[in-house]
């Protein structure tokens, strides 16, 4: 906070060289995460007052939509430098946001080579390994010897995102097998790779989920996961910081879908427009407004009977909220199973035996609690006491033990239908 | 699943020898997914099929509740074999869930310094920086050259878990500075180490949540984060890959509080017990009870007055929901950008503007929708259909609109209150 306020009056009194002194202090993230809420104009301020290799570290760490603004407000020379300082994968990011005349004008001014890379990486499907891999990695042929491949990580004429995991490949491009810089600093200087390599190598295909590929690294502790095409050639490699924020984004993806707010937006929060945000959120609210006419309907049905048992209108909100809110526990662990991979649809049988039993047992407590209270309601029909607890009681058990087994096995079922179990939000139940 | 399978058939044959083949062919991580749903007796059989060093990555790569379950089954000899491979951050993992009599038994039989380590570490408060971090570092004095850091890591007589970082302390222990393995190999050999480290580190200290643990290592990028005591001496570093399982256990946490599921189980889901299970989700559903019987009083207090417009008991359900989903969507995203580091107090009022212009949008069109269908209720008391829409539609825009400035006002104000935010769940709106 501290930082945003002093770099907030460095900028409205202008002085350039105090500016200077002050954002040399600063970690290239945290100038980033100061400015990108700031005007685009003020931002390229920032970056044009600082070294030319730390502005493209800090314009690589601001939120994409800060870097659209930006490219839309400054010239072609200084868009080119910033543009071919990000990485493969945070090009490829920003390209897929970018308004067509800005792609266009962005496409004419990269290189042959660095045009061709961008189209193909930008042509993945989203949330595919190939749409985040960078094409950035160190391949080296199964020949070459440790103090080899040291020289070439030492002369730094590589752009590789890591030089911890090397990879092996063949004059075809087959990826044969893995090195960690680790396994080269121990070998001899005139051990082939091949010798050393781990020819067991973990990968992903191009049109492999992200969530597997967080699934993976996470499995085997990887600090980089490399991508294959059909014909196992090594196309591009996934680092582990990257695969940090897949996670995060997964897990708001689920939330939100699980609450019903619909998919996250391009944007932060704090950048997203007033009419976005609406658009986002009222087709779940209208949907769930449609099943809430149908439940209106369910009531002006059993208008009737509700007179028989009077009393029981206490209870009517009360059975509903139980009944979705026992359900959402269910499906909210199955679905956080599924995602986090415990839960394959092998296991169905499984998950229904126990939710059955939890649902019984939280049933009965439930059941007993509304049964007591219902008792004691004050008599307005002619109806005994513990006819109006049975009813109460009863329809409570049944409810809660029905919502637990529904919500269980419904988002197992979108599963094995391939779709998303967290579509399945808990306000549908 | 095609492992599971030829993995039940060889235990069930006990051939030994086909299963010794069979398991060489495994990656560790795969057998450990394999056999954690075993029987003990299964799991120990399997373990003590294969060699000792790849037996002691297979039991670190167990679920902890599996881990501990082998424990009560073994003899010492084997336990302490198996606990000795484990890093220091995972031994007091599996340390704090053991009963007290295997706890005891542990303890006797380890070597001083890691019963002290253990004891020491198991000190800190959960989810602390302190309690995740592991004592296993490579820490170097400033005068130390680039050789023979290199030499130490190719003489491989350290345990640390990550040799791409390394540390400078003095000799108070006080943490200088940082230098990458990458830096060590392109640094000329005689190069001493306070030439050539960085001396910005980012660090956490001891007391510091997770949480922010998880926000540095991806803000910055880092393989691993050093952790600090008071007095800035180095007392251990979280790598990366830690840091992915925490993140993934803090979405879970953020998905259980926002669906009333109450805290994650220490155990998986498909190991926990049905008693574990209800005990875990009743206090929920009974504190939701008794919010719904509140309701309850509400609408026995307005029994009268909706005499009057009889018609929109049908709205009843409809209401209520909306409202719990309106402001379940705003408190969602709020909660959200809160647990990833977008929102903080000093952006409170930006975001109660943008709600509340949010809940008019959102009002609007509901309290719309529903005066129309309001209007085309049958009529079943004297109130003219206008009458009905309008109070039908202007009571959804008032709950919808309120809802949205609670539903993203709420979070913010526990966060200010250092609650944690995702406590205030969803079914509480």
């Amino acid at each position: 906070m501290a930082v945003n306020k002093r770099l907030n009056h460095l900028l409205k009194t202008g002085n350039r060289d105090q500016l200077r002194v002050f954002l040399k202090t600063l970690h290239p993230a945290d100038i980033a995460a100061a400015i990108t809420r700031l005007r685009p104009e003020d931002i390229l301020f920032v970056l044009e007052t600082i070294s030319n290799t730390r502005s493209v570290e800090v314009f690589s760490n601001l939120e994409k939509d800060t870097q659209k603004a930006c490219i839309a407000f400054t010239d072609p020379e200084r868009i080119l430098h910033y543009f071919e300082g990000l990485s493969a994968d945070d090009r490829v990011d920003l390209f897929r946001i970018l308004p067509t005349e800005d792609k266009e004008q962005l496409l004419g001014l990269l290189a042959n080579s660095e045009r061709e890379d961008l189209l193909r990486l930008s042509r993945f499907e989203e949330d595919t390994a190939g749409a985040v891999m960078t094409t950035e990695f160190f391949s080296l042929p199964p020949d070459c010897t440790a103090s080899e491949a040291m020289e070439r990580i030492r002369s730094g004429s590589h752009d590789a995102e890591t030089v911890y995991v090397l990879y092996i490949a063949d004059s075809g491009g087959k990826l044969r097998g893995v090195v960690s810089l680790k396994d080269l600093v121990m070998a001899a200087p005139d051990t082939r790779l091949d010798r050393i390599m781990n020819p067991n190598v973990i990968t992903v295909t191009v049109d492999e989920d992200v969530e597997e590929v967080a699934r993976k690294i996470a499995r085997y502790d990887l600090l980089a996961l490399p991508v294959v095409n059909a014909n196992k050639e090594l196309r591009g490699i996934i680092t582990v910081d990257d695969v940090l924020d897949i996670v995060e984004d997964e897990a708001t993806e689920d939330i939100y879908a699980l609450a019903g707010v619909g998919a996250p937006l391009e944007l932060e929060y704090l950048n997203a427009g007033v009419f976005q945000i609406w658009r986002q959120r009222i087709p779940w609210l209208l949907l769930l407004v449609l099943s809430g006419f149908a439940a209106g309907f369910v009531i002006e049905f059993f208008k009737g009977q509700l007179g028989r048992y009077i009393e029981l209108i206490f209870f009517m909100p009360l059975l509903m909220g139980s009944g979705g809110n026992a359900g959402t526990q269910a499906s909210t662990v199955v679905i956080r199973a599924i995602a986090t991979g415990e839960l394959t649809p092998s296991l169905f049988p499984g998950v229904l035996w126990k939710e059955m039993r939890v649902g019984l047992l939280v049933g009965l407590s439930m059941g007993l609690l509304s049964a007591a209270r219902a008792f004691f309601l004050p008599q307005n029909s002619s109806a005994p006491h513990y006819q109006i607890a049975l009813t109460g009681g009863l329809t409570m058990f049944f409810m809660v033990t029905v919502a637990k087994c529904t919500g269980s096995m419904l988002p197992l079922l979108f599963q094995k239908l391939n779709l998303d179990p967290a579509l399945m939000s808990n306000p549908l139940i």
